[in-house]
């Protein structure tokens, strides 16, 4: 069983790595070649005076790879306002870390073959969605990229976008400047494209080609006067953007509509719970949601990606799979077992000599 | 975090500690004071020649133990016949060793806590509440026990009847002779009570107070033929009894009637599946139910128990739970620290220093 790090999976794992471990997976999944377990939250009450304890597990199933992931995490939630809006703010109390942990087995053994924290991996994936549907909806001449979020999640949005397309100007806007200056410092110079941080959100979506939110946010993010013709708009939850955005949009494509049933589980009394699954036009009706086509469907062909410059386009990554910790995953442990990287522990200690 | 062997684990619970954790978390069961979570099975075509892949896995939180536990089980399925009945057989092809895991989490920090293996755990809860049911069920005369199956779950139903009744002779039958005959030589000179094998399930069952099924069959073994007054009847799957045997009970409880829904994910041309869920009366129709109360209204005397020496009584173990782990898992973590058994790893292997 091999124990991987953050750091670890960083060199094993590039954005373009990740894109290309993503899109055989969700060929399968147009081909029914996948399983996904629904996505479980569990919602308890414990002793920390503003939050509460929310473990939250999905599991996906990819016989091709022979892989099997599950992805935990095991969280106390807070919800502050942040510049005025509410985010959901995981607290590090566990030794002042968090709690996040991707499990793969062997389909053809049962085997427990390794376990990693999933931030790393959870952002790239995150990214390479995004990247996949922005390769299939964005303007093939798309130069200008607004950044809207400067934080985890940020990074790999702006990289796979360079990815896919030839940016040559970079913008990011964040409501807290330390965050966005930092943000610009720690990537400037590591690009093929000059890279800012403005002082407004409307300086940031400025002539932009692509719009791609990044953030936390519990409430929309993209303004629907930004939205120009041939503009192509990426979020990352479906808070970002509401009903009101999606219906300026002319093809709105989804990360994932066949997910299988969310489950929220909250213990009655469970105090400062915000409502976690509140995800407006995701479940209000504002929307018809069922039309939207997804990335699966994309990128093999039974829905059609952008076919004008004049098409405003929209890519929500509306929801997390444990398929994509599954084809990330598999990728990583080749690698780390070909380049001999983690550490390994006993199998023993993770099997067992009795029929369970 | 602490790594615990299921030889830690048989050292540091008996059947009396399990019964003692459960107890108080069945009455919180009944208080609305814990989360199940929806069982999730995701079953998938491999490259086994009668087999196939499946990935279960279960979760419960506890607060008042401060404890949210996930058991997982990864396994490689056939269904062979054995004496002519069909069973379940998970094959051990993990390095000749089969995978359940328990992880316990901590709903205070979210630090995972411990990992184990689920096989002595496993049986040790389900001895632990058919035990807690027989203790409320049986007549509180009865000296006769049959046992129904001999093989990993017979040892916990054994041991969890002698600890709530003073029972003076047990006979023991299962299809295979070496395997009864190797299960009374395990446990004759163990007991109060004297022990014997016997050649069949009908004088097995002659005169017995108490029959308790612990097979893996997936028809029904005890024949409503044998019920008598006074009898307590006890089996630890569903499907080892059914509609024309409960019908025959004056009181039949259920370990769990609140269990989250039970998901099902097959993925289309999974081959050699024998309908995993398909559990006869418990979704047929054919028995109401809904009718039956569970182990929590019991315990809480929400229902009653045995009110004469004349019922017939059932005690049906008709699911698993992630809860029931949570509370001896809890128990069991608590003795290991104090008596500083396992293996510690560095928690920083199971924890991130990013915001994941």
């Amino acid at each position: 069983m091999l124990v991987l790090s953050n750091e670890e999976i960083e060199r094993l794992l590039t954005i373009e790595e990740c894109m290309a471990a993503l899109e055989p997976m969700y060929r399968d999944v147009a081909e029914e070649r996948v399983l996904f377990s629904p996505r479980v939250d569990n919602i308890a009450p414990n002793a920390h005076p503003d939050g509460y304890y929310a473990f939250k597990h999905m599991g996906g199933t990819w016989p091709r790879e022979k892989v099997q992931a599950l992805r935990i995490n095991s969280d106390v939630v807070t919800h502050p306002l942040v510049a005025g809006k509410p985010r959901r703010v995981k607290q590090p109390l566990a030794n002042g870390r968090w709690v996040g942990l991707v499990l793969l087995f062997s389909t053809e053994t049962g085997a427990l073959l390794a376990m990693f924290p999933d931030g790393v991996m959870q952002r790239l994936r995150v990214g390479a969605t995004s990247g996949l549907g922005l390769r299939h909806l964005a303007r093939e001449d798309a130069r200008r990229l607004a950044l809207i979020g400067s934080g985890w999640q940020a990074g790999t949005q702006l990289s796979a976008a360079l990815a896919v397309r030839k940016f040559r100007e970079v913008r990011v806007w964040s409501p807290r400047r330390e965050s966005r200056e930092a943000f610009v410092a720690e990537w400037r110079g590591e690009l093929g494209a000059t890279i800012g941080a403005v002082e407004s959100a409307e300086a940031c979506v400025e002539a932009a080609d692509v719009i791609a939110a990044a953030t936390s946010s519990m409430v929309r993010v993209i303004e629907p006067r930004w939205l120009k013709p041939g503009m192509h708009v990426s979020c990352i939850k479906t808070q970002e953007v509401d009903a009101e955005v999606l219906q300026r949009c002319d093809r709105v494509v989804l990360s994932n509509r066949r997910q299988a049933k969310h489950y929220d589980n909250v213990m009655k009394d469970t105090p400062n719970v915000k409502a976690e699954s509140a995800r407006g036009w995701w479940n209000d009706g504002s929307v018809r949601v069922d039309r939207y086509p997804d990335l699966a469907d994309v990128l093999t062909e039974r829905a059609p990606g952008r076919d004008s410059d004049r098409e405003i386009t929209c890519f929500v990554n509306n929801v997390g799979t444990g398929l994509q910790f599954a084809a990330a995953g598999a990728y990583v442990l080749a690698r780390a077992r070909a380049e001999r990287v983690g550490t390994e522990l006993p199998d023993d200690w993770f099997s067992e000599d009795v029929h369970p």
